[in-house]
């Protein structure tokens, strides 16, 4: 969410000149994605974001990304694929990064979605599931569920100084949706991120999918999960809108209809997705000084929520 | 250089309506700007640069700092004015901010100026001297010669952290660069910030002249002495670039020919440029912590451009 590398104009320009895509006529580094750094570059012939790979994403994966994009930008998604440059080829190196530049899309992220942005949402997510199926990459979750126990463990009694009964809490947490955790569901490949902030919308349509840097194989409807606990609250997790929730599910039902048992397991599903970004962000909180410009973000927002889909879980921190 | 307010797009979307500029399409944040909020807005009509002014920019000089762009837009040099609102306004609140509404400029900031892009911005400068002349504005420079003895003794002996040495070097720079201190130099409304972030150019043309937020009243002569130790070196003061520096003098003498005093009396108005961001940047480093993700610039790169100017000075850091 920031610019960690600044890029020179002159050799911007000297970037741009490997595509067949005009001359530089502006660039500003914006404040998105996850931990890359991503410029707004007009030339005269059109925009694009530059996206420059920084450490977190590991440059092995890059051509499992940028596939997955090309993928489903050819199934007609709203997804930018990375363009190739006169050589054929999207990945390229600047200001000492793998960069690529890819088609700017025009929208915004909501902050409030409202019940029929949510179906649109929703009705996205299933379009992209049903258009990522057959894609043959395969990627595990860095963030999924075997991660979260020796995350935990690696936080340890420090998570108390974030709140005071927040290891316990997470540790009976992970436990219970470990123990609850499908063992027979679809898996394929997911974004395993779409928050409203990686959603680009122009009133109820939804015109960009954004930030696949997440993506990775894994349970199908867990994607359905993460989405639920990202779009159905508030920022801090303390109201629950059950009606954007509903428009979610509908939307993404559309393509997939959840099985009775999918229904069943859904909680647990949501749950784990908590237990996911609580721990994350607990992570993180742990490990950014408190005046760094991040905002660090709330675990606690991420333990609230938990209460709603596990209301045995999180006692002593929500 | 950072967004340290987000804007929720549908609160954007509101604060549009107040405006006849069309619909929302996009908003980026964008790293731009001292210390303020900055987006790159798109609507169904055109871009515009969205600022937010943090604390930094005290309310009382918005008036100071907005009338001077409209001002410098009228006799067309390439400033962007605020737009104003249906109700005539500039200013209106967004997000807990004061807020203003800016046309987008083409046009990219260099690392490495040319000569002839230099040239340039010397020729810009002089032409916005000759324009602000008559403005009838004042605002006192906070940053000016009567700063740096307090701000020195604001950092005092723990400059000596940053290099042994600083302390006394400061205080001796200081010392000497006030004793020769011009007295009855001509005095008018500057920039006090001309680096080359803050000139938008394309090719050799300029297109843009931003970030007016240090503007103040001052030496006229002082605005074209602090560009020079930002055009003329490398970033680390290491190198100094003659071709670039006469060039940026040239142009500017297109419309203010230095007088034999002036040409004088240069060498002190550098040296105290350099003074005055070895000190900020000092400031600003000691309290900025290490690990926070502003980049923090070296205050020894212009101990490095004073001893250019000022050869006895500097000698213990640069």
């Amino acid at each position: 969410m920031a610019v960690y590398t600044a890029v020179p104009a002159e050799a911007l320009a000297t970037f741009l000149a490997d595509y067949n895509q005009g001359d530089l006529v502006s660039a500003k580094g914006i404040a998105e994605g996850v931990e890359n750094t991503n410029y707004l570059v007009e030339t005269t012939r059109d925009r694009f974001i530059l996206t420059l790979y920084e450490k977190r994403v590991a440059a092995g994966d890059l051509p499992f990304f940028l596939d997955l994009l090309d993928h489903l930008a050819a199934k007609g998604l709203p997804v930018p694929p990375a363009l190739t440059g006169r050589d054929g080829r999207a990945v390229r190196e600047l200001a000492g990064r793998p960069a690529c530049l890819i088609r700017f899309l025009p929208g915004v992220s909501l902050s409030a979605p409202t019940p029929s942005q949510a179906l649109a949402a929703g009705d996205a997510m299933g379009a992209m599931h049903r258009a990522a199926a057959d894609f043959p990459g395969h990627r595990a979750n860095s963030m999924g569920a075997e991660a979260w126990a020796p995350l935990l463990a690696r936080c340890g009694r420090d998570l108390d100084a974030i709140a005071p009964g927040l290891y316990d809490d997470l540790s009976a947490a992970v436990e219970h949706v470990l123990a609850e955790w499908p063992a027979d569901m679809d898996a394929q490949v997911i974004h395993a991120d779409l928050f409203p902030d990686n959603v680009l919308m122009l009133g109820d349509r939804v015109t960009g999918l954004i930030d696949f840097y997440f993506a990775c194989t894994d349970l199908r409807l867990y994607d359905l999960a993460v989405a639920h606990t990202a779009w159905s609250f508030d920022a801090g997790g303390r109201t629950y809108d059950v009606d954007v929730a509903n428009a979610l599910t509908a939307g993404y039902e559309r393509y997939h209809p959840l099985l009775p048992t999918e229904r069943t397991a859904f909680r647990t599903l949501a749950a784990g997705a908590c237990v996911r970004f609580a721990l994350s962000r607990a992570w993180d909180w742990l490990n950014t000084p408190a005046d760094a410009l991040v905002t660090r973000k709330d675990p606690l927002a991420y333990m609230r929520r938990l209460r709603h889909y596990a209301p045995a879980l999180g006692s002593r921190t929500a």
